[in-house]
């Protein structure tokens, strides 16, 4: 078939696509007019069809060139359709069970036919109807590890990294996005912003007034634009990961780039925390979401330690990179001294998740874009409560980072700032 | 003029070439048969001719294609005299004086005309024969504030830095250098490294089983790697400054590349230290040195002083990017917060400075490529005790930074070291 420029396709428009991709045609099998097509986006910036034929199904994410939640006066490259491709291709060999199976990449059409998961849904929604995914904070600890560790230069020579590290560095639309939405705007009156009104305006307004909080919120995204340490995915919240009781998928990579570590760690972690401020507001029935608070809380505790043990093992087996050359620690002695300069390291993603948790939930509460953890809830005056206990964690995580040297510290600050701000 | 492929220049090469570029003819003046050419390079990689016509003058700088401090059996990439333009295009419009003035570029022969600096000599060659440049540690301050500062994405939206970061991503032949020869292999007894022996033979041992230090030097290659700050010069010694008592010039910058700003400082303020550590080793006639070694130990006040307060006021007026954005700081409040943030934000490059000279004096004196400070002096008794003292402030620097909290702790500690090491 022959390349066509850009169009935003609709359901005819997939099924004449699909036709002329022979691993897809043959994947779903039938003639196309067999074909079931139906549109299920219902992100911010993507068109998404799922593709069912006789034989097999699959999943088609086109870019569009505009924000989708505001419309066509908030234009947006389509370039972000090959970051995702380029992301999901450098991390495949090392995650691949973790993300969707890639069917076929369109450049000129900027999209991506890939694995239809199923029956997985959105962990965000699982975690705001209560359910529980005993696998979810395992996976993502150990997807974080993976992807993270062997893009960086711990894992390869460092050519190899800037090399990626310039690729990567083009992606600065979607980038746009993180510096302005989560790293700015939501510290003082931009005009994008929205918060629960009136209920939360006083708070917004101590927050925005809070020099301390300020500076560390500018430091992070200080350290988001100048620490190129991993490919990061770049907006690893919770509807960004699928899940089934058995198994976890991430998908939507189109922010990533080169950047800290504790970015990713941040937004899963925030997001787990957003989750467990946000139950109080879905209490139904006879659940008074206490059980499920806990166990929220217990998988934060997952998600952290079981990222520490495979990042660290991985860097014990695979560190073959200029980081911390090998070379310069031989023996028992440079052993030590090796095992050491890990637990530093690791100290530092554990403080860079916990700032980075903290801007994420912030901007969730204040900002432009928010979730619909909170945004589910309708009674604003319960909404505002959930959110003022989210919004005095995140100050607390970021005014006070010497209170939290380990992640029990976290564990038992959240049901006590709880109660504080209720 | 047609182009032709790379070959090496010699004297007839070089009027051939330039008779062809019609700015650097008009600028000599007269006939081809009328200027005279000389070689004069003494770095590792390059070669040097100083070219006089009857009515002006001009350098050009030719990369060859391997180390010329090695010969043929060291290949290295040509690539890096494109580096050195884009360099010095990058920062000329905030350093244009303290750079030498550029007359032409030819990709094919890898090499650069400019502005022959006459009568400058190296600061390091001044430096050893005991002379004063009263403008250079002020110059270099300033040279490295402005050139770091608007290059960083605390001037400019980040946009523009990441295209710059992508640019200079493949100057990685001169990057494997310093991550090998500055970072690593110094720590441990790589084929390459050689010191004074048997007279340093301890110290090296001591220092390669040091668990702290290699740590240390380890956390600082880390920083390199994976900390773009700004655009640096990437091997700012005395040696890459030219000097008069009235004027001062960077050359050289073909290890350029985004790093932490620290590498810059670090690399000018730790041949500072080389140079005072190596005074000793040039006494003659009636001067001891002791007055120019004070002198010296002044202008890395100096330095340091005037990089610092230059970096400030800059980042006041024009601090315009993205980092810490103005829009979040308003008010007086806000105000306050943000001078504080600068503080800490200075605070750390201090550190940085600290860590680097420390990692750049370990290196001459350990690693491959030593200095003309030490290697002027030919007794290698009175050799190995001026690099023993430079190595015990090196080793102290990098072992308990707490130490140093402010320049004049390194000015105090620089003559007790001496001391001690002795």
């Amino acid at each position: 078939m022959a390349a066509k420029p850009y169009r935003v396709l609709d359901v005819d428009g997939v099924r004449d696509f699909l036709a002329g991709v022979t691993e897809v045609r043959r994947r779903l099998g039938g003639r196309m007019s067999d074909w079931r097509v139906g549109e299920v986006g219902d992100g911010n910036l993507n068109l998404v069809f799922i593709i069912e034929g006789p034989e097999g199904s699959a999943c088609l994410k086109q870019a569009l060139p505009y924000v989708r939640a505001a419309g066509p006066g908030w234009p947006m490259s389509l370039e972000r359709a090959r970051f995702e491709n380029e992301y999901f291709r450098a991390v495949a060999p090392y995650v691949g069970g973790l993300i969707p199976a890639l069917y076929h990449f369109e450049p000129e059409l900027h999209c991506t036919v890939m694995e239809r998961l199923s029956p997985h849904i959105i962990l965000r929604h699982g975690l705001i109807a209560g359910r529980r995914y005993p696998r979810a904070a395992r996976d993502i600890g150990e997807y974080v590890a993976r992807a993270c560790f062997f893009t960086s230069d711990l894992a390869q020579p460092f050519e190899r990294k800037l090399d990626a590290v310039a690729l990567f560095a083009d992606n600065t639309p979607m980038i746009r996005i993180t510096v302005d939405l989560i790293f700015a705007e939501p510290y003082y009156e931009a005009p994008r912003n929205r918060h629960t009104a009136p209920q939360l305006d006083r708070a917004a307004a101590e927050l925005r007034r809070d020099a301390t909080l300020k500076r560390a919120a500018a430091r992070f995204g200080e350290k988001f634009l100048t620490q190129p340490q991993a490919l990061v995915h770049g907006d690893l919240h919770s509807g960004s990961v699928m899940v089934t009781v058995s198994d976890s998928r991430v998908i939507d990579p189109e922010f990533a780039f080169y950047g800290p570590i504790g970015f990713d760690l941040g937004a899963f972690l925030g997001n787990l925390l957003l989750s467990w401020y946000s139950q109080g507001g879905h209490v139904s029935g006879g659940d008074d979401r206490e059980a499920h608070r806990a166990w929220i809380l217990g998988e934060a505790k997952i998600f952290w330690e079981t990222f520490r043990q495979r990042f660290m093992a991985l860097w014990e087996q695979h560190g073959n990179g200029d980081l911390y050359p090998r070379a310069m620690f031989q023996g028992q002695e440079g052993a030590a001294a090796l095992a050491q300069a890990r637990e530093d390291y690791i100290a530092v993603l554990f403080a860079d998740m916990l700032g980075f948790a903290a801007c994420k939930m912030i901007r969730r509460i204040l900002g432009f874009a928010h979730v619909l953890d909170f945004e589910g809830i309708a009674d604003p005056y319960l909404r505002a409560r959930c959110e003022s206990g989210a919004l005095a964690m995140a100050a607390l995580l970021l005014r006070s980072p010497q209170r939290f040297r380990c992640i029990d510290d976290v564990l038992q600050a959240v049901p006590q700032i709880a109660s504080t701000a209720v």
